[in-house]
């Protein structure tokens, strides 16, 4: 007997690079169980794969068994929609091509779909947050790095080879500040993510040697995104300055976007998020100023309705509800 | 009876801020009869819209009747898909918002779609030309302007608002040149233009003095983007270098638009193309060394198969196809 799809529910998996979360999900995005297994430590990825089906199985059963599941979403670090293949993840310890949905249909024998964490974010944002019943927006993840999904005609944007939405390495200064990951320089990545709030608060300080900052009370090392932000909010000028040429920049890539897609809202998330009006208001200001008249005061700039610690097991359920 | 498609045919109007000529294409992108009205000498659009009936329905017949016409595709500034409306078109003498779809429609009794004419240009590529059977890619027309039209997952991206696709607008150098036109500085458009090809070689000629340039026996005026071709042509310096900075001005842009949407090729149209590789190497070089090495040496970057003289009927009249 078939289940409706509101007696389903859909696992989630969030693949990091130190640990990967799994929830189950139902349609209305509530996380009715949860897990949780090391990434790390499993150098082959037959033996995270046998882990994780230990992990995830007797949690199936509290919501009532395998018939109950229609599917398994995954977000990982370069999972790729098209081939369901994880592709020579940078910060995975699985090199090469791991062609990851078909192990895990095979383990489970449940039918799965993967793609990577920020275009997970998007569709978790389209089916439970903040973009819900949205057909055109663009999700911008300000974490550690920048990533993006975008969505176009109810559709992820996903390119002829499954590889769109890297937004964050959209160059936006020309000949600026070098990426030590990528080696380019200028990308909206190496200033608007922690690295980038990190790197501009280093800036400042030495640009304006005899001004004095809170900022000067912690080491080099110490100096990071959390500590940039507390500073600002003691009210601390340099600190400010941080967030204003953050917000600037990210203002002027956002322009770009829209004058892509002409999404109705733009939907951020992560760390950089949590200094609120500090980001948000440069930000919206250098967008309006870099767009055409027609762009003007349409786009919604707006933050995430989904918890963090939530939103990357939502984000991969979601992909579930769209596995034919 | 219903007329087979391959029987049908569709009408395609490209109006522009001049004239506006029409064309009865069959499926496979035959233009079978053609015709051609002033735009300009209508102030009124009602009256623009009899003279074009008048135009168009005697070459109707020579086709078989209106029986045999599926519908009418239109090409226009500012057209919009969503609305079928004209909106605000600032080289067209009908201000405000023209409803011109509905007009059509109730003159001719004749299913009708608009769009602006670089997403004209774009399925016209898609239907009949070089991007033949691709589901992602990004037309970019360099003419007079920068226009774009964006496919990806096999349709227009248009945008919740019917705007998306004006990447001739994006900022590619950060408080560079003024376009004098929209007030912004660094765009595209400025650049990559026929206009920006002109204001290069001014530069250039200035920056550059006391060095030698066949572009000199030209005065100020008469300096536009065909002098500076037919300069570089004899191997003038200065020419070629014009043609190396647009190309790379132009392949910083393609770079960032790679890393949007992964389109499979990028296919350029319009009077810049002329030039061919003295504009097609410098771009692919900068392309290349500016995306992430996962789209390096990926994507197509080609000139439009469609004559252009044909381009704008047949890309407004393969919209016809898509009416439902």
């Amino acid at each position: 007997m078939a289940t409706a799809i509101s007696d389903s529910f859909a696992i989630g998996i969030d693949i990091g690079g130190t640990n990967t979360v799994f929830g189950i999900v139902d349609i209305r995005g509530n996380i009715e169980a949860r897990g949780a297994i090391s990434t790390k430590k499993h150098e082959r990825v037959e033996d995270f794969i046998e882990e994780l089906y230990k992990a995830v199985m007797p949690v199936i059963e509290t919501v009532g068994g395998k018939d109950k599941i229609k599917g398994i979403g995954i977000g990982a670090p370069n999972g790729n929609y098209y081939s369901g293949n994880i592709e020579y993840a940078p910060n995975l310890s699985w090199k090469g091509i791991i062609p990851l949905c078909d192990m895990i249909t095979k383990k489970f024998d449940i039918p799965s779909a993967l793609t990577n964490d920020a275009n997970a974010a998007a569709i978790g944002e389209m089916q439970y947050g903040a973009a819900k019943g949205m057909k055109d927006f663009i999700m911008i993840t300000l974490g550690t790095g920048v990533g993006s999904g975008i969505v176009a005609n109810g559709q992820l944007i996903l390119g002829h080879d499954g590889f769109a939405g890297e937004l964050g390495h959209t160059i936006i200064i020309p000949n600026g500040r070098l990426h030590q990951g990528t080696g380019a320089h200028g990308s909206l990545e190496v200033y608007c993510s922690a690295t980038g709030v990190r790197l501009t608060a280093l800036e400042k300080l030495e640009q304006n040697a005899t001004t004095p900052s809170l900022m000067r009370n912690y080491t080099k090392d110490e100096l990071d995104s959390k500590a940039v932000y507390d500073c600002a909010m003691e009210g601390d000028q340099l600190a400010l300055e941080v967030y204003a040429f953050t917000g600037e920049v990210l203002g002027r890539a956002l322009a770009n976007f829209v004058m892509f897609s002409s999404p109705e809202a733009i939907v951020l998330f992560g760390g950089l998020t949590k200094a609120g009006d500090l980001i948000l208001n440069p930000t919206r200001e250098h967008l309006e100023a870099n767009v055409l008249p027609i762009f003007r005061n349409k786009v919604k700039l707006i933050f995430s309705e989904l918890k963090e610690s939530d939103a990357a097991i939502l984000g991969a359920s979601a992909l579930v509800w769209d596995i034919k």
